[in-house]
């Protein structure tokens, strides 16, 4: 496990208010390399991108400092990689490709420009996961703190969108990608785990989430008939699917167990890693978050799974007779009725995350 | 002129806590009606907006509480119109006509639900001025105060996109809309005009500045050959063109001058009303801003002309030949050699607006 983040920030930067926001944009576009699908770059009053399908799938997403990331924990690499992912990870749930991102960058003056470089260099490092994918454009501004709003745009390639509205009684319901890997990773932080051990897979996922993309375009080719990425918890964004279907989705706990255990044993291995080094004891039961109720290991780590949000990992509904590639884990079956439930029983923890509860 | 803004909030209106955050986005999509060009809109992973074209024009701005607006300036409705007026008008400096926005909003969570649906309201109407543009999507935060960050979105038509770095020498410089107006609005609210005096021409072009969507796409037709939107200062932004041009841009006083009286004449009008209303005396040469220099009062009126951003009035460069209609005024040539010059003098005051100086 490294300790050091490997682009860490030096001292001697010049800030923000040195080099000017014209400055600032000349750094980061040179950090920004056009894509295949770039007409008009960064520098004018607008980009412009081909969008051959005739159609163009557009989604935002804010990622703001204090509430989706802390500059103590995460680097500026780090940002880049997850607020691209945000937006990207939407793009392929529409059953898209994806082909450019604007970035709306709200900053501090006293901010290392060095910051904003490795920033850069995160957004289009986690660009080059989608082939044609690049940065066309943005914004600056001044503010107290870091905000980011990353558009996503893509293109069908003549797919159908896959939309929440679409699962019928008799679908499976499949999985590509981890659940709760990010909020495990989350959990790991807040116990004290410190962010220097970014290689383990628990905290590189919170930090750095890899959403599977190429998964979106293929279950469109596959026939799926609803999709959507995992932000905000399973439970919670099946249910997205379940209220825009009206369908009611009924989880299998054997087909979710084999992953939990995979899950509590990376989980334990941190924690170990915890009590040698002397950082705060944060083993066993002692995972929790501060301040929420304490649960057993595998409670918490079935927790993680159902309500964690962020790993951005794509569930889509498929019609029976469909044949999954071996990336879609199978985790149960489309109903009459409303709602989500596993093993026909309603799931009792907290369900997701809402941002003004 | 009124006193009351017409949209008030009422006090006892639920909070975004009270609703939740799928409840403040049924509310916002019951007030943002889809449009001609929107075929997935509010409610999925991303939106699906036609491209007929094969390319979209893109671009993203913030409007940031404190900093781009003040609450206790703004109605939600003026924030509305001036979240999307940003965008729509980057849209039309490329050339384009917008087809669709998606708004990002970041909000504490004891706003009012009446706050974001009037933010809605205008939003819708500032679309409404633009034929085919809506609403497509979004997201919302929790945050401290009020963040937006709006994508606008557009359509080329078979136009070739107008650049910044089209002018050649010979062309001349012509504007579209109004210069300087909402800097002046700017001050008048500064001194301590009322916001409520929102009827007057100067305020309202501050709170809700109107830019000449059309003449962007009809400026291509005529064959433009830069273009950019005055949103940083007419001075800056052709600062912006000459640069990307590699061309002197020299404006000429005797063309400027026409309006410098017209806007003088409408300040000093609003100042002889906060005499009247017992208001902080703000007339004549007070009009300044606190803090900075005071100047005769032609001299404030030519700085909101040349420095003043926010108007989005679109300024653009055609051959000479070219026969502008009448809501062109020419304002000067291009010349061979750099930066921009007013009689060919440079011009000694802040030249526009540096988020990060």
């Amino acid at each position: 496990l490294s300790v050091v983040a490997e682009d860490s920030i030096a001292d001697e930067s010049p800030t923000l208010a040195a080099v000017g926001e014209f400055g600032l944009i000349a750094e980061l576009s040179s950090w920004l390399p056009p894509g295949r699908n770039t007409l008009v770059g960064i520098g004018d009053d607008a980009a412009v991108l081909a969008t051959p399908d005739g159609r163009v799938v557009a989604t935002t997403d804010f990622l703001l400092e204090g509430r989706h990331f802390r500059r103590d924990w995460s680097s500026p690499r780090d940002v880049g990689h997850k607020a691209a992912a945000r937006s990207l990870a939407d793009v392929a749930a529409m059953g898209a490709v994806a082909s450019g991102l604007l970035v709306a960058l709200a900053a501090p003056p006293d901010l290392p420009v060095s910051w904003a470089r490795e920033l850069a260099a995160g957004l289009a490092a986690e660009c080059a996961r989608v082939p044609g994918a690049s940065v066309i454009g943005g914004d600056t501004a001044r503010a107290d703190c870091v905000l980011l709003a990353v558009t996503g745009l893509g293109d069908l390639a003549g797919r159908a969108p896959v939309l929440r509205s679409g699962a019928a009684a008799g679908d499976k319901v499949a999985v590509a990608g981890p659940l709760g890997h990010a909020a495990a990773g989350l959990a790991l932080l807040s116990a004290g785990l410190p962010a220097g051990l970014r290689d383990d897979p628990l905290i590189a996922a919170h930090l750095r989430p890899a959403p599977p993309y190429d998964a979106g375009p293929q279950a469109a080719d596959l026939g799926a008939t609803a999709m959507i990425d995992v932000s905000d918890g399973l439970l919670a964004d099946l249910g997205h699917i379940a209220d825009a279907s009206s369908v009611l989705v009924d989880l299998r706990s054997d087909a979710l167990l084999p992953a939990v255990t995979e899950l509590l044993a990376a989980a334990r291995h941190v924690c170990s890693i915890i009590d040698r080094t002397g950082r705060p004891q944060a083993a066993g039961p002692r995972i929790s978050p501060p301040g929420e109720a304490l649960l057993s290991p595998p409670g918490e780590a079935l927790r993680w799974m159902l309500t964690g949000g962020e790993d951005h990992s794509l569930v889509a509904t498929f019609p029976p007779e469909v044949q999954l590639p071996a990336r879609w884990t199978v985790i149960g079956t489309v109903r009459p009725g409303r709602g989500v439930v596993i093993d026909n029983q309603p799931w009792t923890q907290a369900r997701g995350w809402d941002h003004f509860a």
